[in-house]
């Protein structure tokens, strides 16, 4: 998941604020529109940046709890509700979230005008459900931002080129709040969530754990990636792809949150940027392999077929002709991939599966471990003096991932933060 | 409010059901979606017109209780909400109700596909909450209904010509139907209801009341007038204008309901097809004013440009030169009404301004009146032998109100159904 360099130049200029008349795409998720009183807080923020002089473009997500009522009809009105349809009765959920919020601007005194995504032009292709975004025509809103008026997009949604509305999938306002800054050039998206910003590590196993100024698109995916749910990862990706500043802060608590950027070559790299963990991870181990060509596929594919989500993927040379390949699932897949795996596995001779869960991995994620030898040793080393015992080891250009005792996971979590010297600033 | 000829030739065959391949549209409100169970029941109810062969158009209204739903979050969000957003607020209900039915009819194997107004092309003008239907640009839908495909149409809502979310109005969805129906050239259009179609009186007032088989639009646009809640004057007077056959029934219980349509001269008309009332009428008097034109206008402009429903306009000619005026209001806009004339009538010399309420109109309506005399001198009767005082009388073409004492309503009414033998099959 490399994200290639920016594929067209821009200033990025992090000390700075967004300069007055710069075009800022806010986007705010269902738990920052709650309840009324929200999303007049909502409203009160967006008129300070709209005050400040920026064109302004608001991209909302449904109020929390509509979408699942929404899904609950459609399972009463059918046992397999139809995609298309689907897609009709949820978009409604961000329909409602549009028309608040731009009430609420209005008694503020804020002009705004609400868009639905067939309205702001939000092309997609025909996949219910889980939509791409194709294109954005927004040449209607233009002349509303350049008078002034705040643009309100009802994020997630969208209409293929036979006018059929469709949907991201769950969390796709993020992705359309990127797609919309990447459209119209803005200077800045900024992602409002419920924390102030990304962490060195989760605030709630680290107190000390230290909100990061700035980050990389690469280092977000990969923390991402790792179990940090602040930004869906397909919103980071399409950022990164169209080098759209990133900035992801708190609709509750005010605060400069933090920047995500392409790598700036002048800036200083922090060796490691966080400490990342997910829990209730399951491996599931078929020892006594052939080591021949197709081995992987024979085994993941009828896996991922199934739809579960395979996560880390280690596979050693034997010496004797014969490999183990261990893989991770979620706890809850573990008993569905040994079922799918049973009858292949019986079917090579020698060959055994085994399988537990209560695992958690721990991963160190930074852009300068790249150029930096030292880091995994740095990290065995601080686990071994804990008594944590490593089961599964894997890596990529700026992420270490092990296998852990899930019952250690904090343990490991607060020992590298602080081997890494994470809490002090950088 | 007259309804002239038939704009387009068009052979109504009352006797005969709909043929095979025929164009329906059936229009589901509010309550027949209340739930899913409802929703199911109205499915149900579709598939077996599509079953019969009829190419199906349906339209629907939000789930009741909805829209007051959306209303109140609007309320919530600005103490005057904006008109644009409150339309793209409330059209998120009938757009849940489009998905789910199309859904319910998916579960019993019919082919559906729903549309939003905007969708189906309902062009409307620009007037937000009270928007006029211009056009209907339906030629995508032609291929679905060719191929047995039931669309499923949000009622209530259009775009207008710049794609802003527009409105029709309460109760709009009738309209919508109606308007389909015109553009389609559809067969029928059957508004399903919670009466088994229209009577010759309420039948909770008058147990003998008895279903009409028929009707024409203009008895129907008096009867509505007269306060037949059963359809939308509005749709009426659409339908009797496109010539579209009209069918009120039910939908919690079988039978043929009303039909209405355009006089047949060939056809045997009954005298009076039906007795109407409304409660709660109050009477506002301006006696003692200069018979000069523009009276009626300088007293009643005022009223009306403060959106006073006024309902039975009386003025007598005076006897040396002074006139008297006399019109009806909702009890509920008496006092606003009085107000409003005081200062009028405190500049005219001489003039005096008195009101009250606790009254009732009652009215007898009827095609066949325009060629029969006889029929006010039989409902005065019928009202003296009673005891009953008649306050103000008020007469149309196929129509004659009287205004009387609110408690006699009940005992008006039956006394008046079988004086005019309409408990009797006609």
């Amino acid at each position: 998941m490399h994200v290639g360099p920016p594929r067209r130049g821009r200033a990025v200029n992090d000390a700075a604020p967004a300069r007055a008349s710069s075009l800022i795409v806010e986007k705010y998720g269902g738990t920052s529109l709650a309840d009324m009183e929200r999303i007049r807080a909502v409203a009160r923020n967006i008129a300070e940046s709209a005050k400040a002089g920026h064109r302004m473009i608001v991209v909302v997500s449904a109020m929390s709890g509509e979408t699942n009522r929404l899904l609950e009809l459609a399972r009463e009105a059918a046992d397999a509700p139809s995609e298309r349809e689907s897609d009709v009765l949820l978009a409604t959920g961000e329909q409602v979230s549009i028309a608040l919020v731009t009430m609420a601007l209005h008694a503020l005194g804020v002009e705004a005008r609400s868009h639905t995504g067939a309205q702001f032009r939000i092309l997609t292709d025909q996949a219910h459900g889980s939509a791409r975004i194709v294109e954005i025509r927004s040449e209607r809103v233009q002349r509303d931002l350049q008078r002034g008026v705040v643009a309100v997009v009802a994020g997630f949604q969208g209409v293929d080129g036979d006018d059929n509305i469709t949907t991201l999938g769950r969390g796709g306002s993020d992705t359309t709040a990127v797609a919309v800054a990447a459209a119209l050039n803005a200077d800045e998206c900024r992602i409002y969530t419920d924390v102030a910003g990304v962490h060195t590590a989760d605030p709630r196993v680290v107190p000390e754990a230290r909100r990061l100024d700035r980050l990389t698109f690469e280092e977000m995916l990969e923390l991402s990636g790792a179990g940090a749910k602040v930004l869906q990862i397909r919103a980071v990706e399409f950022a990164g792809k169209y080098n759209v500043p990133l900035r992801v802060l708190s609709s509750f608590a005010p605060g400069p949150g933090t920047l995500i950027t392409n790598e700036d070559p002048k800036m200083e790299q922090p060796l490691i940027s966080g400490i990342t963990y997910s829990r209730d991870e399951a491996k599931v181990t078929i020892r006594g392999v052939p080591d021949k060509p197709g081995v992987a596929h024979q085994l993941l594919g009828p896996v991922s077929e199934a739809r579960v989500n395979v996560d880390m993927i280690v596979q050693n040379v034997g010496a004797d002709g014969l490999t183990d390949l261990t893989f991770t699932v979620s706890s809850g897949d573990l008993e569905r991939s040994k079922k799918i795996l049973a009858p292949i596995v019986a079917g090579i001779k020698g060959a055994e599966l085994t399988g537990g869960g209560g695992l958690a991995k721990v991963s160190v994620v930074g852009v300068g471990m790249r150029s930096h030898a030292g880091i995994a040793t740095a990290m065995f080393k601080t686990l071994f003096e804990k008594g944590i015992n490593i089961q599964m080891i894997s890596t990529s250009e700026i992420k270490i991932s092990v296998t852990i005792d899930m019952e250690y996971t904090e343990l490991a979590v607060r020992a590298l933060h602080k081997a890494f010297g994470l809490e002090e600033a950088a």
